[in-house]
């Protein structure tokens, strides 16, 4: 059993006993509201709950018997009483928020458990910084777990990530009291070919009796997929569409359904359940990556939530989907996940089983959150000063380190451009033709190709890896910086402008990492992220005010797309096709492998 | 992971991998079934199936690419393809077979797996004795997980057992490699007062991850059934009606309805899915206890799945609950309990889903059965000789041993009498005027009441209980005798005549216990179980055999009911209500007292 710092259930088995007899007062008692049962799929109207010592002491028709001169007496009102909600996917990271601000953030929205998988700082401060996440995240009063990350670099050969997690990085991991399986095993390939190194981290969270994390990125469902389900991970999160869920539940892997910021995989694939009515537990909701602004704007595991019953599931599966399935999915359900004796008191009170507004918040006993509003402490960890300077390069940059030198005699030059796609992740591989100039090329605004450079940030090697990108519409003179460039999370620096780029790539730098914007020599906007370059100490609603701000700024350099910095900072994550840029040079992610910047003889 | 001597996945994984990709040949395919998939709870016809390494590597639609020119292929010719079933909580002593004969008997009827809980030899042997069993267990073709009985004595103070179970004895057993979790616990008012003892084996237990047995036998569902449920275990199999199943469910505990040889408790309790609609992954079918007849002649899980689904119950429902809902509650769901990936090899080829005929049995990849016939072997553990010789009585008794004197001058006495009740558990508590002949009371035919004895045979006390029983009918000279005599199996001796009584209580001492009946100074009967007293290691139709001549036997000598082995064997279980006897006395168990055999001044 994986135990936060808080008492388990044996440990406090007394007492519970004590309080459901009626022998010893609760802690707390909730009066009169309607059980939300997911073990029997059931509401139960009228029913009364008794918490002691963090946990769930009595759940029945009444708990007069556990009320003593010093219980806290809550009235639901009639009001629904729901378990708290679990997000069984998903990246700290992508909110730009520590572990406590991210917590802080998605509490009040009912989400009291996330299983986490810190993949981000891992590329940049390796198993330290996976240390540090959990240790953070076992400061919280919600119920933060880790999986440890798994494929550091997620493309070996391919770039140079500031640390490489091995097996026994893995197999050490196990042991830590917040770790609770091995994060998404994203080489699916090394999966299939039978690689030793992805087979041992499997084989070493299997041994520790922990769960492994999936990630199968391909639309085959023919060998390939049936090779990767015989690995041995134990669920995936990749699916987009109804046979993608089918196939994997069919294979004994849970299969984990989407919405994040920028994922809407629930809609195309839910109906597996609503539709084709396989059994529901094999199937889970998580959100895997969202954006502060959605956490802000929209909510978390509510959101999805609520989203399902919007899509046609039936309410009280769409909570087991994201409550019950989820725990028992990790070998948590004796621990939370239900409204049941025994478990951590986490609960929701809300009025509305479809439309999920949350009321009061109950983590581990205690009501952190009401209305909207958090109430308890998030506790942030003394992040040691070096996870604080993360951006190591050798020395400021000019604007000569971004010059693109034209094959010698040139007129023209046929280039290997990436071609970014409006709302998607995925590139393409542009051939274009540009001019040289001087002997440079610098990129063609009359055919919306700028520069765009990885900037080594890792071990100062002071390497500086110069392309160019295509579509996303900037224009006169500015560059973009950012120290998330998935996954390896150098820095990516894209600008029409090189005395611009230079000053962005210094000014984060300077701030220790984020994203920041240059216009004509003038800062426009900087989100900082000082701790490994990609997370914010700060509270959520600045860090999406200063997001909204950033994407005020890209629009005002010019940029047309919805949300372009998503894919500003996926230009180096050399496993998603077609062409990507790492500290190595171009890739060509169709063949994985490296390619010049200039077809030759051109 | 609980691992029997077996490679694990991870073991074999790159194997699985190599023969799902297509690289390596499986050792068996198994061509053209009706894949029944307890995770989406469908049937997918005309599918196959490769095995390598004893696990399951491939499951889809055309395993073509798994065959070499070594595999196995077997031609399903359109049969369903289901999970080997299992029984999810058991008492292999029941059967009077060791756990090899136990395993080669049912085997062909597709049990595949049994979380065995050793209640009984631990009573005998103690901590050694469930090692023994766990040992041989853990030998056999099919899975046999062990349960580390939690109550030895079952009713401290009022009997004296062969050994104290401690929690110290559990957290010790948690360590061994076959041991799933904590037998039933049987000490519901322990639990429900607090009784430190017994929450530390459930501590223990938990601590180690592993799942706490239940056994809940009040129909009382107020106060003292929450305080159970909040004392942490995970699962009751003592319900008989649909309000238990219901109330236990909802609580979070999974709900075990059984079918064994004398229990009935799936049709009253199934309605709860059938017609209640609850969610039936909180429901799983047992046996609990079966004879060795109803294993020769009836069946095993088949039969208990088979009832299901004449009770109404969806057939892919029914096999749910023998499967997958047993291997998710004890934590195995990746290691058994359905037709998928990395899992054993576990499989059932049948014609019918409604009448389950067991056609072919897989265990492990092996075909282990085919049409009723065992074809593995069952290895027998070398039994130490002391595990043979428990009958351990001071000396051989004598007809004056069960002498009952009157009170000093009585011409006739008020005793107090144990009522054995036709087909049922358990007893009523009588009082009789009994004549006194020679100063002695002897039992009377006219009311039929004859004469029961406890013989001390753990620590050769020379302790002889003497008592008088009513119900039985047997008439002239004849006295029976079992060393099976839940729950702390001393010696039962019921008879009319003193002689036959210790000629029995001898005989049985001779051969190192079983159950032995004599009339008229002659053996009318004998079933020899050396192990313990309470098993044989001879074949389920040589015991059977015996067991029905033994019946023959108890009706020669007049008694008239339906199965009166039954009643005969639970005289000492003073646990269930009302009257019972124990090597300390005459014990009332509707108040926990033990009590005179007669009534003072009478």
């Amino acid at each position: 059993m994986v135990t936060q710092s808080f008492p388990s259930w044996p440990d406090v088995a007394p007492r519970l006993v004590a309080v459901a007899a009626g022998r010893e007062p609760a802690d707390t008692v909730v009066k009169g509201g309607k059980w939300v049962n997911v073990h029997t799929r059931e509401v139960l109207g009228n029913h009364d709950i008794a918490i002691a010592e963090g946990r769930f002491a009595y759940c029945g028709p009444d708990a007069s018997h556990c009320i003593g001169p010093d219980t806290e007496v809550i009235e639901a009102d009639g009001a629904y009483m729901i378990p708290g909600l679990c997000d069984a996917h998903m990246h700290i990271e992508s909110g730009m928020l520590t572990p406590a601000e991210f917590a802080r953030a998605v509490a009040p929205h009912g989400t009291t458990t996330m299983f986490t998988d810190p993949h981000e700082i891992a590329n940049v401060l390796g198993l330290e910084g996976v240390r540090l996440m959990h240790d953070e995240a076992m400061l919280q009063p919600v119920n933060i777990y880790t999986q440890m990350p798994s494929c550091a670099p997620s493309a070996p050969g391919l770039e140079t990530t500031g640390y490489e997690i091995t097996p026994d990085d893995v197999a050490e991991a196990m042991h830590w009291p917040g770790i609770i399986g091995l994060g998404e095993m994203m080489n699916f390939p090394g999966v299939i070919n039978g690689d030793p190194k992805m087979l041992a981290e499997i084989a070493a969270t299997q041994r520790a009796g922990k769960t492994v994390g999936g990630h199968y990125a391909s639309p085959d469902l023919g060998l390939p997929f049936h090779a990767y389900a015989a690995g041995g991970p134990a669920d995936d999160h990749e699916g987009t569409c109804e046979a993608d869920a089918i196939a994997r539940a069919r294979q004994g892997m849970r299969h984990m359904m989407r919405l994040g910021s920028a994922w809407y995989d629930v809609e195309t694939q839910i109906t597996a359940v609503t539709e084709k009515g396989l059994d529901p537990r094999s199937f889970i909701l998580c959100t895997d990556d969202c954006h502060s602004g959605t956490l802000v704007n929209d909510g978390h595991m509510n959101r999805v939530v609520r989203h399902a019953i919007e899509c046609g599931c039936d309410p009280l599966i769409a909570l087991q989907m994201a409550t019950i399935n989820t725990a028992t999915h990790f070998g948590l359900e004796r621990e939370l996940g239900s409204i049941a004796p025994g478990r951590r008191a986490d609960m929701i009170l809300t009025t509305d089983l479809k439309t999920l507004p949350i009321d009061t918040v109950i983590s581990r006993g205690k009501v952190i959150a009401k209305q909207g509003l958090m109430r308890a402490e998030c506790p942030h960890l003394a992040w040691p000063d070096h996870a604080r300077n993360t951006v190591n390069m050798a020395r400021d940059l000019s604007a000569g380190d971004f010059v693109i030198t034209a094959p010698e005699g040139a007129n023209h030059v046929t280039a290997n451009i990436i071609g970014v796609v409006e709302n998607q992740a995925p590139t393409k591989a542009l051939q274009m033709e540009l001019p040289v100039v001087n002997g440079e090329v610098k990129g063609d605004p009359a055919q919306d190709v700028c520069q765009i450079s990885l900037v080594e940030r890792h071990r100062a090697t002071g390497g500086v890896t110069n392309a160019l990108v295509s579509g996303f519409g900037y224009t006169g003179n500015m560059a973009m910086a950012s120290t998330v460039a998935h996954d390896s999370h150098h820095m990516i620096v894209i600008g029409t402008s090189q005395d611009d780029m230079a000053l962005a790539a210094n000014r984060l730098r300077e701030v220790g990492g984020g994203v920041v914007i240059f216009k004509d020599g003038q800062e426009l906007s900087l989100v900082e992220l000082p701790i490994a370059g990609l997370m914010s100490d700060s509270p959520a609603h600045e860090v999406a005010a200063k997001a909204d701000a950033l994407g005020d700024a890209m629009r005002a350099c010019g940029c047309t797309l919805n949300n372009a910095y998503m894919q500003h900072s996926l230009l180096a994550l050399v496993v998603i096709p077609e062409m990507r840029i790492s500290d190595l040079g171009l890739v060509d992610v169709r063949t994985f492998e490296l390619i010049p910047l200039f077809e030759e003889g051109k």
